[in-house]
């Protein structure tokens, strides 16, 4: 087939044939053996080899489970196997790496999706030396939700991914400053430091506060749980990149009232306070605070993440679905719990499914020697065990609890944006033009909607008022008819 | 807010207000008691009260699981509490029970969204006392799929559903007779009785050739299985039609060879001869034939409908994932057998969330006592056990079985269609002008397509070759700005 192409085509282009290094369905398939066999008998017959793994979960793992270059081991050797050039893939993020693949002669080519996403302009940054301004793929797999979900997508490190047409957001350039020069931004974490990110480079005058001893809000607390290491490139990124302007400045340990913000000065303020883990158990099955006996030892994520972790019997009760309880539940197990998850989901971390790790996760748990509970909810907590009930018959049983982690569903932290509305006759004696509330204060979500959200803050500060038109572009659809069906009807009767 | 609403149209409209019949969500929402009460206080408030019964779950169940007027409990006597008419909805079908509706004063106006899918003319003909001519809907909401898999719909009953602009497709007139005069259709299972039924209403002279010794096809043999007797509609309506028709002849138990169909003299033959459920295995897990011992007990659940049907310990395995998995285990229950369902779904019967019932077919199935697994496959089956493993860590175990009902997939029963394909240079001097194969014999799928298939064969008869354009109409996609956002740029450094 290849042959009859190459004589369709002549030399006006040059043929490329994607190969999977490893595609062995059950029973049949070929093994990553019969692959080099296959590149070795048809040796210099495509322009460009092209090699990628398997399934899209295989190939597209995320850092969770995937080391960069994983491919490598399946890749070593086959670069010998012919004269033609090679391009390869396997969430290579780093220039190091991308550079240590072709210096060794694994590759000839970088192929990346996900850290193109993340950074358009990475080979160009790499081309000019400025490494460190390289926004690199944390490998969350949020960019490939958009296209499970039949969603707009978006990406944990670029806010403008998908807004370049639609609302015109370049990914390195912003809009020119508006009136005014100053804003606070409370609260250092994803949203709050890419608003501030942003906002300086449209050249305003910048203060972060921050209540903890430390920035990065969620992302630094999470980027400590178990698998989650890469994620804290949010903030790593962000701070080197703040830390290089003059027109900004972060204060830790700096948690800040109304009167405070009044007494400030500052034109804008944007609260970015984040949200917290409810510990009541409102989610998805309850809609109103659960039963839970007093004395009863239930902890948050946001407990665990301060190193209150409990031991025992421990029961999470996952009713949120994405990564949250599963990586609690390794957590545990590291710490010495007896763990048994349970979720009223058919599947462990359910929403997992859309960034093509669910599979991965049930197995680890598995592994791990968590007892998985699928499509069973918790009703009740009491002191030495919780009442759970199957979510298609609604007939209940027991678990023996010594602690309970509710993984529910997060309230955003919008006191102090609150306290603030409701003083917004102060405001002009104050010098404040406006007070905004986004991210996870706002409604709680995956990161990248905290990045996107701070960065949408930023791009629309002191622009015109938004009236009746949608913020951004659309394709408009007509209805034309290219084939009119034949106008020929006749009565059946 | 209906007040306001009041104030604001004036009597330029009439308003009518929606409200659930019982919406008790957990500890939250109106139970039917006090919907009563809101009813009665606000008595003559909208011009219209809009009668509908909780989730889409409630409201729109198949047959399979709810009653026509399912809803009359919920309904009844609230017509009373109100001097503006009511409307209301619950799986009415038939116009008896719409009448009945009405005469008794429950309702003044009858809603029904599935069967003026399955007939837009349903109101028509129960005017003009056509009331053989409704095509009554099944209640199998297949129309429901498209939108929950975000694909185009399609009704088993009504193959002009979705059509009627796309393909020009009226769904009460045929477009008039092409060149041919003669078609003989083999098969007269959903797709040989929808093509006899739109091919001769065209004008031409149809011969229905039957293998079996009654007509319907997979529809006549499913309808008798629990829960599927609506089913059979789908075959009552359109034989009804075709024995008031002059041009139609059936015959049964007429299972026809190539030198038959060479020597009838037809000009057209459509093969329409359906599919049979392959007994080793081939389907998801398995993409070759599995392995079985000798001795081992294997039925199809062509079986099953034959009358041949196991006790004692038996295992279905369900690797269909739709309704047939499911309704097997209800009839070998009724017949006395243990059953288990083995899926490696996270689902019993996964594909029945599209059509809302897949958690009743869960607690309908536990509830008579089926041992129900989920997430597991079958490796091996044994003359006494079956070996079965986990789908997320391959960790496997066995099962005792007599016996194992093999829910595979289906091959199509193509061999009279390749058999005449061999034959193409005889065709001229038989008379045959084209012969084609549609249906569950060319791609199984669930009954609606089959009656799509037939229903495209005989509109496309004698038509026009295709071409390269498109065989339908579209929306084409321009692109236009309604909002261009500012275009005012900087460089970020
Ligand atoms: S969404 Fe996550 S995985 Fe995807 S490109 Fe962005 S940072 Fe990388
Ligand atoms: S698809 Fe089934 S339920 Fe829906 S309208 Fe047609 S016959 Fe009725």
């Amino acid at each position: 087939m290849i042959a009859d192409i190459r004589d369709a085509v002549g030399d006006t282009m040059g043929i490329t044939l994607r190969v999977s290094l490893d595609e062995t369905i059950g029973e049949l398939g070929f093994s990553n053996a019969e692959l080099r066999d296959f590149i070795e008998m048809n040796r210099n017959l495509p322009d460009l080899w092209d090699l990628a793994h398997g399934t899209w979960e295989d190939c597209s793992g995320p850092s969770r489970f995937k080391e960069e270059a994983a491919q490598e081991l399946l890749v070593r050797g086959i670069r010998e196997l012919s004269d033609r050039p090679m391009v390869g893939v396997g969430r290579f993020t780093s220039p190091d790496v991308m550079v240590r693949m072709i210096k060794s002669g694994t590759l000839d080519f970088i192929g990346c999706a996900r850290p193109s996403i993340a950074d358009p302009f990475l080979p160009k940054k790499v081309e000019e030396g400025r490494i460190e301004d390289i926004r690199e793929c944390i490998g969350c797999n949020i960019c490939i939700t958009g296209d499970m979900t039949m969603s707009i997508s978006r990406c944990t490190q670029n806010p403008t991914f998908m807004e370049e047409w639609r609302k015109g957001w370049h990914p390195e350039r912003m809009n020119a400053k508006g009136d005014s020069d100053t804003v606070l931004v409370v609260g250092s974490g994803p949203a709050g430091l890419e608003a501030a990110w942003a906002l300086c480079r449209r050249g305003y005058d910048v203060a972060i506060a921050e209540a903890r001893t430390e920035i990065g809000g969620r992302v630094a607390r999470e980027s400590r749980l178990p698998g989650l290491s890469a994620w804290g490139r949010v903030k790593d990124y962000r701070e080197y990149q703040l830390r290089q302007r003059p027109n900004v400045e972060i204060y830790l340990d700096s948690r800040l009232t109304a009167d405070e913000v009044m007494a400030f000065g500052f034109q804008n303020i944007a609260i970015a306070t984040g949200a917290t883990w409810r510990r009541d158990g409102v989610a998805r099955q309850h809609v109103v605070p659960m039963t839970i006996a007093e004395g009863a030892a239930v902890y948050t994520p946001d407990d665990l993440m301060d190193g209150n972790i409990p031991g025992g019997n421990v029961v999470i009760f996952d009713d949120d679905h994405y990564y949250m309880g599963g990586v609690l539940a390794e957590l545990l197990v590291q710490k010495g719990a007896k763990v048994t998850l349970i979720t009223p989901s058919a599947y462990v971390s359910d929403w997992t499914r859309n960034t093509l790790e669910q599979g991965t996760i049930h197995a680890r748990l598995d592994a791990l020697g968590v007892n998985i509970v699928l499509n069973r909810g918790v009703t009740e907590i009491a002191v030495d065990h919780v009442v759970s009930n199957c979510v298609y018959t609604g007939r209940t049983c027991q678990y023996p609890a010594d602690a309970v982690v509710m993984v529910a569903s997060r309230s955003g932290n919008d006191q102090l944006y609150r306290d603030l509305i409701l003083r917004q006759d102060e405001w002009t004696d104050a010098g404040i033009r406006s007070v905004k509330v986004f991210g996870d204060a706002e409604a709680a979500g995956p990161i990248a909607w905290a990045t996107y959200a701070g960065h949408r803050y930023a791009r629309e500060l002191d622009g015109e008022p938004r009236g009746d038109a949608l913020p951004f572009r659309r394709e408009i659809t007509e209805l034309a008819a290219e084939h009119t069906p034949s106008p020929e009807l006749c009565l059946h009767d």
